[in-house]
This record gives C-alpha cells, sequence and structure tokens, in this order.
C-alpha cells in the first residue's frame, strides 16, 4: 500500500488479511509490531490497534498480552449469531405471525432444569408452553420455566396475549447466558402441536438466562423440521 | 460513579449495562452522546468509545451514523461461536482422536451442492468422507465436496493420513464462509458409519468458504446423538 493515502482501519485490516490469505504470514507466526506495521503504512498505531482487534475478533488472529499479534496456529471458525424474537424472525421472513398459549402452571422443576440451573434442590417455577406460528403453521414450540422468585412480575402478565419470550426480553433483561444447540426427535406431545411426523428430526435452540447470579428463565425452542440457523462469516 | 477514580473501558461498559438492566434506559431509547458520558464520569472519549463498541458488539445498544447510540428496540440473542478442528475439539474433551478415510473419489455435484455454491451447471470436484472418533468411538462423519480448480494440490495430499478439515485449515484460508446449522434423520449409511439407530435425529453443522468469489469446499459435519454445541454470552 503506498503510504501517502490516508488509510482506515478496514484498509489495514485487509492488507493484514490479504498476507495471512496469500502465505506471507502462516498460522503460528507473529506480525510485526503495530507500532512498524504503522510507520511502514504511514498510520496511526491506533488505526493499526483497531484493525487487529477485528482480526482477533473474526478468530483470526490471536493479541498477546505484552502487545505482540499471532497468526492463530489452531484456527477456529468463529461466527457471530443473531438470534431475535421469534415475532422478528418470522415477520423478516415475510410471514405472518400467530402465537398460541398451551400451559401456565406452576410446578416443581424437572431434574434437567435443576441441573441447568445448577440447583441442589428442587423448587416451583412458572412452568409456560406455547406455539409460535408462521401464516398459520407451527414453526416453534417453546417449553419454557420461568423463576418466579427472580421474576414474580411475571405472575401479572397475560401470556395468553403476549408471549413470554417478548415480555422477558423487553423487561427483563439478562447478565448471563448459556446456548445449547442440539436435536431431537419428535415424541408424541411434539410432534402433535408442531404437525410433524412422530420421530422426525427437530433442532432445538436451548437458552438459559441469569441476572447476577439470580436464575431467569431456561427455554427450549423446538423448531420444525426443515428449520436452519445461518449465519455468514 | 466517582470521576475522581480513572476508569477503564470495562467499567464504562458496565456503568451503562447497568443502568440499561435496571431500566434507566430502556429498548429503543438514545443513549447520552458519548462526549457527555466521558465529561460526566471524567474519562477519555475513546474510552467511553471502546465500552460502546463493545456494547455493540453484544447486540444490546446499536451505533447510528450520526455518532448516536440507542438500546437496541429489537433485541438478538448474540452469540459468538467457535468451531474448532475437529481433532482439537476431541482432544480439548480430554479424549483420543482417531480418523478414517471412507471415500476420496472426483464425482459430479449433487444438485445440493450445486445451489450451495450457486453453480448454473454441475461440474466434477472431489468427494471425500470420513469419520471423526473420540476414543475410538465415531464422533463426527464429515461429507465433503473439494473444488479442484480452486485448490488443485488437494489431489497431491495423503487423506488417508489427514483428514481433509485439517489439511484445509491449515493449507488454504478462506475469505467467506456461509454456516447452517439443523437437524437430520439417520439414513442407513449414515446410522451404520455412526454406530446409531436408524433414524435417530442428528445435528448437522453446515459450512460452505470461498476464497474470494472460487468456491473452495462445502462440508455436513454430522454429529452422533447426543452432541450439542455449547457457548455463553
Amino acid at each position: 500500500m503506498s503510504a501517502e493515502v490516508r488509510h482506515s482501519w478496514v484498509d489495514i485490516r485487509n492488507w493484514v488479511h490479504a498476507r495471512i490469505l496469500d502465505r506471507t504470514y502462516r498460522p503460528g507466526d507473529k506480525l510485526p509490531r503495530d507500532e512498524d506495521i504503522a510507520n511502514e503504512l504511514g498510520c496511526a498505531r491506533s488505526t493499526v490497534q483497531r484493525a487487529m482487534r477485528d482480526l482477533s475478533d473474526a478468530g483470526i488472529v490471536e493479541r498477546k498480552r505484552k502487545g505482540g499479534t499471532q497468526v492463530r496456529a489452531h484456527p477456529v471458525t468463529r461466527a457471530t449469531l443473531d438470534i431475535p424474537v421469534t415475532r422478528n424472525e418470522v415477520e423478516q421472513r415475510g410471514s405472518v405471525y400467530g402465537y398460541q398459549l398451551l400451559t401456565r402452571v406452576i410446578d416443581e422443576i424437572p431434574l434437567a432444569v435443576m441441573s441447568k440451573f445448577s440447583l441442589r434442590q428442587s423448587k416451583q417455577m412458572l412452568h409456560v408452553e406455547a406455539l409460535h406460528l408462521a401464516d398459520q403453521r407451527p414453526y416453534i414450540l417453546e417449553d419454557r420455566w420461568i423463576c418466579t422468585e427472580t421474576v414474580p412480575e411475571v405472575m401479572n402478565v397475560d401470556l395468553v396475549e403476549q408471549s413470554a419470550n417478548e415480555w422477558l426480553v423487553h423487561n427483563k433483561p439478562y447478565s448471563h447466558c448459556d446456548l445449547r444447540f442440539y436435536a431431537v426427535q419428535a415424541d408424541e406431545y411434539t410432534a402433535r402441536q408442531l404437525d410433524a411426523p412422530l420421530g422426525s428430526a427437530l433442532f432445538v435452540m436451548e437458552r438459559t438466562t441469569w441476572i447476577n447470579l439470580s436464575p431467569i428463565t431456561t427455554v427450549r425452542a423446538i423448531t420444525t423440521p426443515g428449520y436452519q440457523l445461518l449465519t455468514q462469516i
């Protein structure tokens, strides 16, 4: 690159990335110091830092404590995933959103939920099951437990009108979230609700959230056959 | 916060996040200008900028062109996913990694692969199937097509000794990647290879990569029953 033009951090990022793609710098190699790159390319050191942070966020390089940068020796595929509120996801697909409350009952949490929240003994929580629809067809079956100690106000929410998914997102921000993706076979109840063949393979997105150390909710979003979660890098 | 202490960008980030968690600023609200926050808290404007970029990366706020910041009106669950090379993933679990080449043949690509690469007509590519093992048990079945026009040197690689997964990661960086997650039912071949019941629900991670506009590879990593992809926010 010519040092006479003023370079943006995106220019610097692309320049360094191109040197990694063409194998000038190989996995495990140290890159020149930010300062040396800045001097060579005639830009501010902060511009190089911004570029390096972007490459580091993308899993391409690793920044070391003492200021050095290294091409990742064990590269990972690093992707950012956005999981929107289900209503928005359906509407962004151009479909009409629908919602149906199936269950809303205070109940003893099962062992699986105890373990998700790392609780040593069982307690009662609000169990909510609901169906999200796209163009009047089942889209996602929501199976959720809400901790009424952390979120007592949920007892006053009309979950027939508004999904717990939307209410929580807008009223109960979390500080920590565990995400899991996996596949399950449709049991009889799930197959009936999702109008899917018994035993079909269903993709599940599971989220468990806390505010500081208090559990808020754990939810399994069980999708209909054929559902795909996409992202790009 | 006291203006007499020197605040790090993490302090500023936590301070703003706490104001969002306690609903001082609600979804859709505009936050004060970076400069005003900097003046109020007695820190540099660049420190506020760094904090805001972190909150923006996490999907909590949105930065606007003209320098304003807004609490996201339609919040998303934004997560970063790291998918390591399968060998590293198995070894990080404390298991012994194994690998077995099943198929390695030049073949006409099927329609599904044409569509993934947005090709209008079929062509020949290298089809590779391989089994990754953890403690001698099937872990991931890799079903991969490699574009030999873009990567002719793959024809000289001994894929019995080294998986295409590892060879590509270390020798053929990509500039663009499509990622898809979904569930499939085990057909007869897959069930036999993964030693899983016929029809079981399997979680699939699919990646398609390009270097600039040239296709490199498309791969389905079909996991054994019970596999979960985890991340935290």
